[in-house]
This record gives structure tokens, sequence and C-alpha cells, in this order.
């Protein structure tokens, strides 16, 4: 059996291994469309920061090793732009113009993520750049580089623009942060997001939100942002808006993709063909809290579903139940971690959602260096259900998070919840941890 | 309705004060034996460990706010010693001398639990200390000041032994801990033991495990414990072996009492008789890993349950469903975790358990800063239940400890435990959490 996965970062490389390991014999051919392959794409602005560091640290398993040692046909370079699901032929152009045509007995999709840029003028001049591949990255570092960049202007305010934030004031530039609706985090609960406001501000990062981002014009000594009601400049201009599943080669061969641009698929990760799989940030999920389908890039179910689609085209069946959203970043000193549904995701979904939103301590009250956490506990007035966590602090509240994940996975009320027996010991929480605290007074507004 | 508390530690006061708010008009009478209340007793070893705070900063709520602000009638300095159940009637006296008695309509002994002191020549002697109540904090404090403590010893090797080794090396004492079974933490892995012990060295601890000990005795210039094959000296000695329920009040008035000596009660925290609960450390619970009655002293249960006495006798039926046993302690640099069941209490317990110990890292493979988190994880063949979590290492254990309690609470399999949704991100975790990973390796022994 010939298999063949286009896209050969997490779970396209996943999938590889896996099925190579599950079956020695199976011939296995990748078709990545840059020289890169397994990195860990979230590493990119912690490796920015560092002038030290190559973006090839990055890198978890290196191309010859796939080959060498795996067995596995990784070619590099190879785009694939076409898919024939009824002959089962993939058409594509390598990196030096040729063309070629490969035949598939069982197809994986895993063609990730594109960075979005605006349909706005000026958003190709040299010095605006993206961050998403290794490349992107590389060009981002050597842009630094060779052009001294002291003043950088971040568009958008997601986490990878946050984390970017942190990364280049590490390289002591100036950030500014600008996008056109006025709103810093939208899924956040405002007091938190007021949180991350306040440690932006505290790093010296110029926030603009609400300013209508027009163009941007190459000036005398660099860039310029031209917004309705103002200008910024600066030398470079980093687009970090957010990601849109990379599925046109999926559409256009007839797979089925949802309004949202990601692949559909079911649980065993299959697209709308019964030999064709989809797997990683191009793919969708079921939301287990609301059953629904949903789209949210994450690298472990990238890796997961790499691994699910090895074992289903080796003849281990595997169901993946789905994703409960659970997510973190870091912003200079600040932990932000959500997990589940926000208030208006709870609405839509048809749920009659309470909410708390609390501060609590990250240690026992007289213990030393202690700091603020802030809880938004969301539940369902009608089952009784946990929907959704956010919480922002300085320690704990990443690894916080899992503990409410988990309860999502299990459809936990907000009462079993609040009678979990949680961890203590003076130094990493009060004895009643943050979590049970908003989980108690989340149960007296239900 | 005349409500009396003996014991004015956690559960004591939780208790008290929720039943007055839930009923203001209540008559509370809460006897305490000591002058404190409402302190963080695991608190005491970061005080001792810094002679400029003092212990009363570990109170949570003084008595005078729980007399004048609350309305209950705290009588501090008063020793309950006879419980009469058919009379209801408590008898007592006070630290003056004064006999009492107290009619009661519902009474909770909440007596917490003593330190172990073992019958052997010399325990008594001043520099002797134990460290259970705020007085015995004071006690230590005061010593270490009085008589310029540089060396200490500290018999016992339990979670409190190791935290007031950090404690008395932050004062810059030179510490050895001793006991008489060769063994360092029983309940611990031993790989990952081993890693406590290298921290302990690495801190310069003298470790003597499996040194029976005999007698202390008096010398010149302090004190000397004497063991079958060495003896070691110092000027002060901290007996930290391990606390047992102080409930000789219980057993005295016919209550049903455990072998180990804890009070007997049923999930609504009512003891074997119909107007008596108990709660706190010398209470038991059910664990609910595996179904059966266990007795762990925590303070996050002792606040619960005091909880839900309150509410029960105020009218709202509460039942607890028990406990998992999760505890987190610090020990220098490294955070030691476990929730659940150890191989012994799982195969003590009719599972047939299976286990992997990993090591994985604490951060993303790339990120700086990155340390080794050990896991121990425990599965059952039959159920492929999960059955319990050890966890050592220098970041984010405290908190990781909490998913898999989450999950002990609900049942859940390790398979199931495997496909959640934890975060990640690079500062934070690898991908893969070592959790995950330890759950992805064990699944391959069940």
């Amino acid at each position: 059996m010939k298999f063949v996965v286009i896209g050969g970062d997490a779970a396209g490389m996943s999938a590889a291994s896996r099925a190579k390991r599950n079956q020695p014999d199976l011939d296995i051919t990748v078709l990545e469309k840059t020289e890169d392959v397994s990195y860990s794409a979230c590493g990119m602005p912690y490796n920015i920061a560092d002038p030290g560091s190559r973006l090839d640290d990055l890198v978890v398993r290196h191309a010859q090793a796939f080959r060498e040692k795996q067995g596995i046909d990784l070619r590099t370079g190879h785009c694939a732009n076409k898919i024939e699901p009824s002959l089962k032929i993939i058409s594509g152009k390598t990196i030096k113009g040729d063309k070629f045509q490969l035949p598939y007995d069982k197809l994986l999709i895993a063609t990730g993520a594109l960075p979005i840029i605006p349909q706005l003028p000026g958003f190709t001049l040299p010095g605006v750049l993206a961050l998403k591949s290794l490349e992107d990255g590389r060009k981002i570092k050597n842009f630094i580089a060779a052009n001294n960049v002291k003043k950088a202007i971040i568009i958008g305010m997601g986490n990878i623009a946050l984390e970017m934030c942190e990364s280049l004031r590490a390289r002591d530039i100036d950030v500014a942060v600008v996008k056109s609706r006025p709103i810093l985090l939208p899924w956040m609960n405002e007091k938190l997001s007021g949180m991350v406001r306040q440690e932006l501000e505290a790093n010296k990062i110029g926030i603009y939100d609400g300013h209508k981002i027009e163009r941007i014009s190459q000036t005398e000594n660099g860039l310029k942002v031209g917004c309705a009601d103002m200008e910024l400049e600066a030398k470079m201009v980093i687009v970090a808006i957010g990601v849109t599943p990379n599925s046109e080669i999926a559409s256009a061969a007839g797979l089925s993709v949802n309004s949202d641009h990601s692949i559909a698929v079911d649980k065993t990760l299959l697209a709308s063909d019964e030999h064709i799989y989809a797997a990683g940030d191009c793919a969708d999920a079921y939301n287990i809290v609301t059953g629904k389908k949903t789209w949210i890039p994450l690298a472990l179910r990238a890796n997961r579903a790499g691994w699910a689609v090895a074992d289903n085209i080796t003849g281990r069946k595997i169901e993946l139940d789905g994703i409960v959203g659970t997510a973190v970043f870091k912003v200079f000193e600040l932990q932000v971690a959500r997990t589940g549904l926000t208030m208006a995701e709870s609405k839509e979904a048809g749920f009659d959602p309470a909410e708390i939103i609390i501060t609590s301590r990250s240690r026992a009250h007289s213990h030393p260096g202690n700091t603020t956490i802030g809880v938004q506990m969301i539940g369902d007035r009608n089952s009784g259900r946990l929907l959704g966590v956010q919480m922002v602090g300085k320690e704990g509240v990443a690894h916080r998070i899992n503990a409410p994940a988990v309860a999502l996975h299990r459809k936990m009320t907000v009462e079993e919840f609040s009678q979990c027996d949680l961890a203590y010991a003076p130094p990493f929480s009060p004895v009643w941890d943050p979590m049970l605290t908003a989980a108690n007074q989340l149960l007296k507004e239900m």
C-alpha cells in the first residue's frame, strides 16, 4: 500500500513516523513544499528573542533522519497542488519548477494553516513579515540583524502577536501593537484581558486597538502603518492577525470544507473521501463541550491526529473524541490560559451560561512571593455543567488549566469540579485553589 | 439549637463560621484547648525559615473576629476531655484548671491530629521539639533564637521533615535527617525518591535512613540521638515521624474509631451517633479510587468537611464523595506531588496494577530553562482505570498533579486520560505533556 502525506510538519510527520513504526514495510512518501520538516513552530518567538540561537535549533527531527533512519521517502521542496480522488493521483511542482505526479492508496492532507494577510496596500513591501513557517522566522531574524531594527509594529493582538511583543522587547526593540477592532483579546473576559493590557503597558508596549488599518507604505527610514485616524512608523512590521486553514487543495478536489475553510473530518480523521484523511491545523475537530464541529489549531491535536491517521491506515481503528480547546500562552511574566467555551460561545451553543470572575492568590495568604490570579469560570444553568475556564496570572496558570480541561472531557458539573481533591501546599496555592474558589462562587450564581 | 465544636482549627472554625452564615441565630460554642485558632499550620516551616516573621502571621482569622464580628462563642484555653452521648453533655477543664460542662444538640469533633512521639528515652528533653500546633512552631523558633542553633537533627523523613530541612537550611543551620527504616519516602517510587535524595544531598542535608533510633540523651553542648550503629549530635532535635488522629475523646465516648485511630464518619460526616459529627484530621474519608475508607490528613478536606457539617446541621443535606489523596510538598527547589494510589495500595485494594516511570522535560525541547520531570503512573490492567500518579520536578509539578486528580474523581481510564486536550506552549511543557507521555507509555504496559 502506498501512503502519501502532503505536509511535513506536526501532523504529517507524526503520521508518517508512526505508520512506519506500525508497519515497517509500508511505502510512505511525504511531500513538503519547504525545505523544513518537523519543527516547533510555537518556539519561534522565543528563538527570535535570542540572537545567539538559530531557527534550525527548533527542528525536532531532521529530514535526513526520517529518510535514512526511518525509511520514509521524504521529498522536501515538493509542492502538491492538485488531488484527483477518482484517479488517486496527486500532481505538483518542485521548488526547481519540475512537475511531478504521484499515485496513492491512502492520502493524508496535513497542509496546516496560513497566516491571514489583509488585502490592503503595502502588505507585500520588504520588511512586512508574517510568522508561520520556519522560513518566516529566519526572515524576521535576518531582517532584524540586517537592518538593525530598533522599532517594530505588530499588526494583530492574538497570542502570536503578544508572544512577539515579548520576543522583540527582549531584543530591546520598541514595539507598538495595532489592530482595527477596539479590543485586545476578543475571546477573553474583559477584567482578565485588562490584566494582560497592564502587563503589556508595564513592558512599554504601545497598544493601539480600535485604529482602522488602511495601508502600509514605505518611508525614507522604513515603513509607515496608516490607520484611519493616525500613523505609526517603524523599521519592521509583523503581520499577526491570525491564521486560516490551508485547505484550497482539498476544496478544489471536491472534499467537504467548512465555512471557516477547515477540512471536515470524522472521528477517524477521514475526510469526505474514503481514501483521504486530513489532520492538523487544516482540519476540523469535534468540540467535546458542544458536541459540534470546531476549528482550533492546536499542536497537541495535530500530533495526536497524525498518530490516529497512522493507526487507522495500518489497521488499528482509532477514533478521537475531540478537543475542549485548551490553550496557553506567555506574555512577559503573565501566563494566559483557557479551556472550553467563552460566554459568547456558550450562548451560541445553546447553553444558558452563568459566569463568575474572581481574583485570588497564587500561594497561601502568608506565603512570600504571592501574586494575583484571575479566574473566569462559566457553567450551564440548565445542566449544571462546567463550560469553560479562563485564567491569568504570573505562576501556576499554565498547568492549573489542565484540571478543568480534564473535567470538560468528562462533562463534569461545576459542583463536581468544586469537590475535587486538588493539591495544596503554601508555596503553590491557597488551601482553596483559585479554581475551587471560582467554582464555589459560580455555584451561587447558578 | 446548640451547636458545639471541639477544636478551633481548619475543620472546626470552617464549620462554625459557615453554620453562623447559614443560620445567624444558631447558638455556637467552640472549645479550643490552645489560645490559637484558625491558622495555616502548613505554613509553619516557611515561617520558621524567616526570622523576621512571627508565627502569628499565619493566623487566618483571629479569635476576636470570630467572637465579635461573627457572634461565635469561641472559648480558647478550653480543653474538652469527655463526651457523654446519652446525656449530650461535654465536660472539660480550662487552661486555668477550672472544670466546665456544656450541653449540646449537635456536636462536631474537630480535634485534628497529634504528632507521633516514640516511647523511647529522652524524647521529652528540652530541645526535642515536634511541629504540629502554632505553639510548637513558636517553641522551635524561640529555641533557635535563644540557643543560637547551628546544627539540628530531624527524626523522620516525611513531608514535614523534608520541609523543615529546607526551613532550617534557610537559617544556615546544618541539618541531618535520621530514621529507622532504610527508605526515604516509603510511598514513593524509588526512582522518583532518588531525585528527592539528590536534591537533599545537593543542599547538604545529612541523610541517615536505616539507623535504628534508640534514645536521645543530653550532652555537654546539646543533644545526642543514639542509634543502634551510630550517634548524631546537635543543639536541637525535631521529631517529625508523622501524625495520628487525635480521637481518644471519641473512642472513650463509644464512637466507632478505625484501627488507625481515625473516627469513622459517613458521607455526611456523621460519626456513629446521630448527633455527633467528626471532620478534619481526626476523621476518616472515602477514597474514591478504592471505594473504601482511608485516613489522609489534608487541609482542603478539613475545610470542605467543616463546611459540609455546617450545611448538614443547618438543614442543607450535603454528602462528600471523598478524596483521591492529592498532596504536594516542596523540598528546596523540588516539587513532589502525588494523587491516587501507590503500587502497594493498588494491589491491596484488589487491582491488577501496571506502572510506568518516565522522565520528561518541563518545557519544550528547545526552550531555555528546561528541567527534568519524573512521572510514575499506575493503571489497572482489568478495568483500564487510572489509579495513581506521582511526580517530581522543579517546575509545574504542583499544579500538573491536579489534572490526574480530576481524572481519578471521575474514574477515567488511562486511555481516556491520554486523550485529554492539555495546554501546550513552549515555556510550559513539551507538546506531549509529561503526563500524556506517561499515559501513552503506560498503555503499552497494560
